[in-house]
């Protein structure tokens, strides 16, 4: 029971958050979409700045979509694409300064909230350490 | 730049768990909204079952949109409508023994999944701790 209990609050917790977070997005003029972007783009691991290809892995979205979410951002002027210098036909995408800023703020925000949903993540980890009894 | 990375490979996890429960939903002949409902109905801490404008609130659905969804999994014999004894226009839902078969099997899959989420939620707790440097 009380596994249930604290998966259903975890959950809770979740949709609490994504709903937080689209709002957030929402309030600095962005779709949920856009802000995954910059902040995939801002938090890529690699070397060099990603790839379409490689954005559309990280956002679980199709090569398609990541292409026209990628070009109404750049319309919208938070990114930009950039020719990679040793292979012309590739494409990688920045975070122009406007794109750096609203990507500030909302991470500000969201580390506000996170904190929040914290203590729903430790209880989780709770339930995840004990032995199984579904 | 590292809590950027962190906080990128979180949402990355985050949607791969979402997908994940999606599918485990779908592969059990269930929509994704009736599992949230099995699990809000299974995990309600009170001392009575919930009602429809509790799990509305803990699904964070219209009311509307909560009582067709309960209306369809009552039909799927998923769930089933019990009027409250002392007050006989109240309705609260309760699991079937099919309800509490499927929401096992759900559940099982999920504890897995979400061991292999952890080691993400344990990196964004580190994130968290840390001061903030947005």
């Amino acid at each position: 029971d009380r596994d249930y209990q604290r998966l259903a609050a975890f959950r809770h917790a979740l949709r609490h958050f994504l709903r937080f977070s689209e709002e957030a997005a929402r309030s600095e003029g962005l779709t949920p979409n856009q802000h995954q972007l910059l902040l995939a783009v801002r938090g890529w691991p690699g070397a060099t700045t990603p790839t379409i290809s490689q954005l559309a892995d990280q956002l679980q979205l199709r090569v398609h979509s990541t292409s026209e979410l990628v070009q109404r951002a750049a319309s919208a002027e938070l990114i930009r694409l950039v020719t990679d210098p040793e292979d012309h036909r590739r494409l990688h995408v920045e975070l122009t300064d406007g794109g750096h800023s609203k990507l500030r703020s909302l991470s500000v925000l969201h580390r506000e909230e996170l904190r929040r949903f914290r203590a729903h993540l430790a209880d989780l980890l709770d339930v995840l350490d004990e032995p199984a009894s579904p």
